[in-house]
């Protein structure tokens, strides 16, 4: 049963009414002019960091970066933050101190506040990170809007976090121990992208996810923006560049460099099979990072 | 160091503006009449629960009651949940399904909806549950508003959850497995109560809590109200009975039953080191569960 499928059945199992689907879930609340954005996000030893090669401030930056980046895939603005950590007992006082000077420096830089958490001990280190943030009211970007004929993009380049974890120096792996969650970007699309996302598992699989929740089929037909060195495969399947992938109408002009960030087209969404992508004639399977593929 | 001390210093790093401190966290949002409760509890194999003990659904509802028995402390009413899972290889289909059925059926019965999560996979079953709730602006309950002279009171009777761990039979196993979330109590107290907080870890070790954060000392000089079978040890040392412990004046009339749960009165808060507890004239220390007391 692949991951996929078993959010697809605890969905079911959820509701029709359940807000379940997009990177955040949208919660309306009465006398509010603002929307609330949540979003959880585990962060496990060996599957998402290795002690051997993140150190704690890194350990604790990216942990709270994949929540930020959720929120800036729905063009909201970060507000709290709660971490819920199962300590080893390799992580000593001097490790606990750097993983939360690595997660308050990036919440600082952003403005958000460490608000609570919970702490209990296992034997390997596990961290769950809540983020909660806002956008006005009605104005979330979900997963679910784009329409035929809209054009695809993505911010920056892909591949290089997928590369860095491979071979372990230069910008590369920078790019995958430092993920910048692009919140500015995200709020700029506010009004003009009619679907969203981020890219964490992988282009392959999440614009197979955006497709599937527009109920759409995608052509990718343009150079893709390659990270330097990184291989097609790396730009297509390599997980966690934390990039935006994003869909706007044809006749909106989005420009090419934004703030330093290219925003690249890569191709057009078309009616079709829900989910369906064809990368230059080609079909192409989401291949991106799934925790249960072996199961 | 102690899970307190542990506590403590991730406080002090978030700064003096963050509220942790509490059940939940309270957050205030501009134009809301109501104030916004967080909590976050992780819920882990081996540590909060045992596979070959706790049945699927077993599992899933009490992932969830953890979080609701915050809400309830602060007075809140809980509106949605999100659960972040690491899946263990040996937690299958039906597995998931039984869990997610068990934690459904608790959230529906308490207006609560599953808003959201996060999957991944593991070597042991590791799951966080954050659970957002409500409260009338500047009315929840904390662990910070007792005064000296005010009574201390437990609802219901103590130490049946770690009697029912131990000998895993009759109504004290129920107990521990199925603890009930005491939400229309704490509602009640709102306006009442001065001081309050769930017993999540033991009657000696959360009253010290209380009395931290209120700054005052605890004389216990009452009978306790034991769980029928369970030791005084197990009353005031044993967690996981999810009452209320609360404190309201003297001159505060509080039914000693209410809708047919016992509200006891155990003793008074008075001037003192903070945080020190009397026990019938010997010093009480807090010996309830702490994860890092090995440490």
């Amino acid at each position: 049963m692949t991951e996929l499928k078993k959010i697809e059945m605890i969905r079911r199992l959820a509701g029709p009414a359940s807000p379940i689907g997009d990177d955040c879930a949208v919660l309306e609340w009465p006398g509010s002019r603002e929307d609330f954005l949540v979003t959880t996000d585990l962060f496990l030893e060996d599957v998402h960091f290795l002690r051997r090669t993140h150190g704690p401030a890194d350990a604790g930056r990216k942990a709270l970066a994949r929540g930020l980046s959720d929120i800036a895939a729905m063009g909201g603005t970060p507000r709290w933050c709660f971490v819920s950590l199962a300590l080893a007992a390799w992580a000593d006082e001097k490790w606990l101190r750097g993983f939360y000077a690595g997660l308050l420096a990036l919440a600082r830089r952003n403005g958000v506040e460490l608000a609570g958490g919970d702490l209990a001990r296992d034997r390997r280190l596990a961290c769950d990170v809540t983020v909660i943030g806002s956008v006005p009211r009605g104005k979330a970007l979900r997963r679910s809007g784009a329409k035929a004929g809209d054009g695809i993009y993505v911010s920056g380049v892909l591949g290089g976090s997928s590369l860095g974890l491979l071979n372990r120096r230069g910008k590369e792996w920078k790019r995958h121990l430092h993920p910048e969650p692009r919140l500015e970007l995200g709020r700029y699309l506010r009004g003009k992208a009619t679907a969203c996302m981020d890219l964490s598992d992988g282009l392959s699989i999440d614009l197979h996810r955006l497709c599937v929740e527009s109920g759409l089929a995608a052509v990718l037909d343009r150079p893709l923006p390659v990270f330097h060195g990184a291989g097609l495969d790396q730009a297509l399947h390599g997980g966690e560049d934390y990039e935006l992938l994003f869909t706007a109408p044809s006749g909106k002009r989005i420009p090419a460099l934004w703030g330093g960030l290219p925003l690249t087209r890569i191709g057009t969404m078309e009616s079709g099979k829900a989910g369906a992508i064809d990368f230059f004639g080609q079909k192409l399977k989401p291949k991106g990072y799934d925790h249960f593929q072996q199961l």
